[in-house]
């Protein structure tokens, strides 16, 4: 198996003031490529750092990316660096030249003398071009290493890595590569620990192929990956225990990869042509926002009322004031009174509602920080929910976390 | 200068599937105390290679941090990793028996015996309390450098680092040490290049005290730090700066550190004793929800409507029909209707309304993507603003962009 290094270059990045994420995106690719990443090392613009971490990158791994330095200012020395550590010079080259010409002849405006040095890469290495960028990469070897030099842009190292790195690097590797394909399952209502607790067998040591779980704001994510020689032969092993998952944890999973709840309510709406409107208390706009953010949400998404006061549930959303006076605006009854409300106002086939306290202040004993009440309105009549999301949260969890409840509980309605 | 390096230890970190932020925030803490962070080294849970970049570390650096490997698995060197490289002996530490056992005891849960190889530190060392996880750190030197070994879970970290990391440097930058402080001054409405145009004396290079520009989601933040002695003399360094920009600035400024434009809005509504209503359309809530997240919102925010269809326009707001047949559901005229209909319905003292084509469909030559009104009805009549965001914008950046830019035009209005 390969060994590789990723080296970040940048006082930006040693002093903090940026966090690095192009080498964890680097990393995830290489792993994908069945290359063992065994060190990141960052560090800022000094010669002799930059020369002393390229020499011992050399001596430990066989495959060394670096992103960063490749700039025109003087403070950019990876060129200089990788020449010093080899023991050559720097040449110009003439593709590199040429590039650098027409990326300004296309935009029309004069090269700036001090790019030129962009075109200077260490004798016997080559370039990597950049189409979007000045900086032109540099695929060199320096002792039994191979170096891949990239531009510190996101965008610009991305581009580069995928067309014209992974070629290189598939030719170190040759037929001995092995494919990782990966999946994410998500899913939503089960805590962390029943997930873990009804996923003993996937998840032990050694299994294949591998299972992780991971948590994010309730949402909590099956990660499998499993490798082959071709990547048919990756899917076909991830496959059995993928459709292990969909029977076991059936209803709860809500989609792969960035698919959250609303992802899928707006699935299930959109399966049965039902529309939905929303009377948000404590969420204050977060529902309609998770709804609106999708694209083509105006399709079941009529609309919604921010009742934050009283007075707005009892004149936009109808709720008998005497509800909300004797049971309070947290309170079952008033949740009940919202959904009905605004489902009949916006003629909506659903109306869901939320009530309550999402703090820091406001909580009482009888009532405390995080209680919520949820209401759902339908052609047969309404029901309702009572969540504790509290009372140690913060105000965010408790909007979001009551907010994605909401969604999650009208989802199973429209699939029960 | 003390020079110092970062040591983040997981093949969680290397293989790139967790994202290291704790590096970060540790060069952004040692860049306060003064301290040079001249490397940032990521290693797997590999023995050979914790103990050789220990000893790389100790010869180049004076002061190590290191982050993870401290838990009770076969996985977690950090404690080994050290000892070899000292070539010393693990010896169990009373302090740290006597903590463990207490974290036990305040939950009523009896010790596993495996995490009893948390209480042996390498013999020369001096353990680092740890009250809310059970792994405690190590405070050690190795040649002539000074390691602090810290857990990885951040908020332990974090809190040890703070309560007792910094008290150790503190002993060994002694009277040398300068104090670094920041400030961080947001503005929004002005474009970055405008705000660097009239802000070239304060980012000429080599200028003190040092003055960054970055932008956020079309916020441009002014980045001021000034060094001294002692507190008081880098706050006095950095006053006169901070004071320009405020003149400079004065009204494109809404905050400072993390506040941004609804913060802003919030502080002009309170100090008036004003509410507002909102109608949204394209924003789909988002404006609701930004007012909302703030604590205490009830007091100026009565509510408002999403309007996402024609009919909640009419049926919710008042908005004429003809209106919306005759100019369109995104036009100034039903913008500025929408904005009467919610300020007249929640009995606020403005209304503010925003309609728009977010995409990434429904954009026509006329109407493009990324086109929006924005309506603002108060005592004194109503009046609207037309914007252009598009239509290149994905569809998250024009909600955001539009909301944001709703909120300012609102301050503003009041401020003026």
């Amino acid at each position: 198996m390969i060994k590789a290094e990723i080296i970040a270059v940048g006082a930006e990045l040693t002093s903090g003031q940026c966090l690095d994420t192009n080498s964890a995106w680097l990393a995830n690719r290489l792993d994908d490529l069945g290359i063992d990443v065994r060190f990141h090392t960052t560090i800022a613009d000094d010669l002799a750092d930059n020369v002393a971490a390229f020499r011992l990158a050399s001596e430990r791994v066989e495959l060394v990316l670096v992103s960063g330095g490749l700039g025109p200012t003087q403070d950019d020395l990876t060129r200089e660096a990788l020449a010093r550590a080899a023991g050559v010079e720097l040449v110009r080259d003439p593709r590199a030249e040429a590039d650098l010409i027409a990326f300004f002849a296309r935009r029309n405006r004069p090269i700036p003398e001090r790019n030129f040095v962009q075109t200077f890469i260490p004798n016997g290495g080559e370039i990597l071009s950049n189409p979007i960028g000045t900086a032109p990469g540099i695929w060199f070897r320096l002792g039994r290493a191979r170096f891949a030099c990239m531009p510190g842009v996101p965008n610009e190292l991305k581009m580069m890595f995928i067309e014209q790195v992974v070629p290189h690097i598939k030719g170190l590797t040759g037929d001995s590569a092995r494919v990782v394909v990966r999946r994410k399952i998500n899913t939503f209502g089960k805590g962390e620990s029943e997930i873990e607790a009804d996923a003993l067998d996937l998840t032990a040591r050694g299994r294949v192929p591998e299972v992780g779980i991971t948590a994010s704001e309730a949402t909590i994510s099956f990660r499998i990956a499993a490798s082959g020689s071709t990547e048919a032969e990756a899917r076909e092993a991830l496959q059995p225990t993928v459709d292990l998952i969909y029977r076991r944890f059936g209803d709860w999973i809500i989609g792969e990869d960035d698919e959250d709840v609303q992802h899928a309510l707006a699935r299930e709406l959109i399966a049965r042509g039902a529309t939905i409107a929303l009377a948000e208390s404590c969420t204050g706009g977060l529902i309609s926002h998770m709804l609106t953010s999708l694209a083509g949400s105006s399709a079941y998404f009529p609309g919604g009322v921010v009742s934050y006061s009283n007075e707005a549930k009892v004149d936009l959303l109808g709720v008998p004031r005497e509800t909300i006076e004797t049971k309070g605006a947290v309170s079952d009854e008033t949740a009940r009174a919202m959904a009905i409300g605004v489902r009949d106002r916006f003629h909506a086939d659903l109306g869901l509602s939320v009530t309550g306290v999402a703090g820091p202040s406001g909580g009482t004993v009888e009532k405390p920080v995080g209680l919520v009440y949820l209401g759902l309105a339908h052609a047969r009549g309404v029901e309702s929910r009572r969540l504790e999301l509290g009372p140690e949260q913060p105000r965010s969890t408790i909007q979001r976390r009551a907010s994605k409840h909401a969604i999650n509980w009208t989802r199973l309605y429209l699939r029960a």
